[in-house]
């Protein structure tokens, strides 16, 4: 299963009157995440949103979170692809201060147009992107 | 089944540039749909989070995003609880833009001290405002 | 001087780990109240800017905070029209709690195109729409 | 005049149904730059504000925005510090993409109690670490 890490320091404004981050910073950060990993495929987001007009929205969260983060933690955000299929694709998140997993994630994407807000099928070229990466990812850990 | 029930106009800077609601903000609505909750059961987040020094963090989601919203839409966002245990609150959501479930989540609330932030059982006055709010609606609504 | 009002609970997602108002969340707030306004006088954004192509954004800020808000305060927001130009208006905030003054702002909007982000004149139903606004506000004001 | 420099890529969650920048998003991204500043200093705002209870409320901006930012721009925050007197800072940004300046900002800064939420003088330490980075700038920009 192929992963993509990258951190985030939480800022004073993730964080809440109680001092730990509020959830819904959590999301803005994960939305984040999840655009810097398409970026990192080649596929920015302001091409695919922009001028191709497809948009990538959420049908499916589980979150679980287990222990707070607090104001200046770095965050570890790990992202991995579970499965693609048609019409969606499976992530797992998980993210970690140290070597403490904080919160877990499982997301489902559905590629759309935003013309008319339906599901599409995987464009050939996303569908590549993401099956690359799992493949580049298969060749590193072959375990997995 | 307790229902609590408010609306929230979606405003331009609760969009993304799809024109569609921006999910971390959806998180955000609903956080405050439930503080309103706490609120008109007579327990204001000021009082319990800054004098009795309690928090409500959330411990699980399970969401389903079923149908897009847009910019000027009239959402109502209906909250039930489900179940109540010695350190949990379940609660249930929808939201709905007139007939139509756009979104559906469940929620696990724990309330914490805010000085240790471990989970601690519900204090009486809590429980009391929880139970009584199922009371009267089982009263309203014997078939629930 | 033309008046709009309208009130905001703070709520939880607004504050910082100070427990007060967090200021970009009071801008977000005052956008919204902005939004709220335009409505009001039969302009829903929706249709200004997904419809029509037609932007409001803030060319200037001057803002003067006086005083915190805290977790739950209801807050007045208090919009007036100072000036009404080829291409601006000019927008005098304030916000209270009960008769205290928390903060003032001025702000100049642009109506732009949104095809080419380039300021346009007003187009002559928006211009009624400010104008008319400042007139029934003479009527109730000779002075202004 | 001293200066701090940093950078960020203008997310999706930044922007707005227009497809550009939403203004309270830049003030979000502003504090966080402000908050990476002090830590550079070696003033973390967790010790600041958690531990010392010293907060930095803004008492006054002035903003002006000269073109708007696109999803996926890389923005440069630049923060000088204007003049520091007993009981305020002022800062000047600038946010700035390839060459073009988008936007320029004044804000003043304030320490305060967080038990009494009055303004306090600088703590020297402070003092010293407003001074000495304007020093350090001195050295290297002698005509600054």
């Amino acid at each position: 299963m192929a992963k993509f890490e990258t951190t985030r320091v939480l800022h004073f404004g993730d964080c809440d009157p109680a001092g730990i981050a509020y959830y819904p910073r959590y999301f803005d950060l994960l939305n984040g995440v999840v655009e810097d990993w398409w970026d990192s495929m080649g596929v920015p987001w302001k091409t695919l949103f922009l001028e191709r007009r497809i948009g990538l929205p959420t049908v499916r969260f589980e979150v679980d979170f287990r222990a707070p983060a607090f104001l200046g933690d770095t965050l570890v955000f790990s992202l991995a692809v579970a499965r693609i299929r048609g019409k969606t694709v499976d992530l797992n998140h998980s993210v970690r201060r140290d070597d403490a997993v904080l919160w877990r994630a499982k997301q489902i994407l559905v590629p759309t147009s935003l013309e008319t807000h339906k599901s599409i099928a995987w464009p050939d070229d996303l569908r590549v992107a993401l099956t690359s990466f799992q493949e580049s990812s298969y060749a590193h850990h072959p375990s997995a």
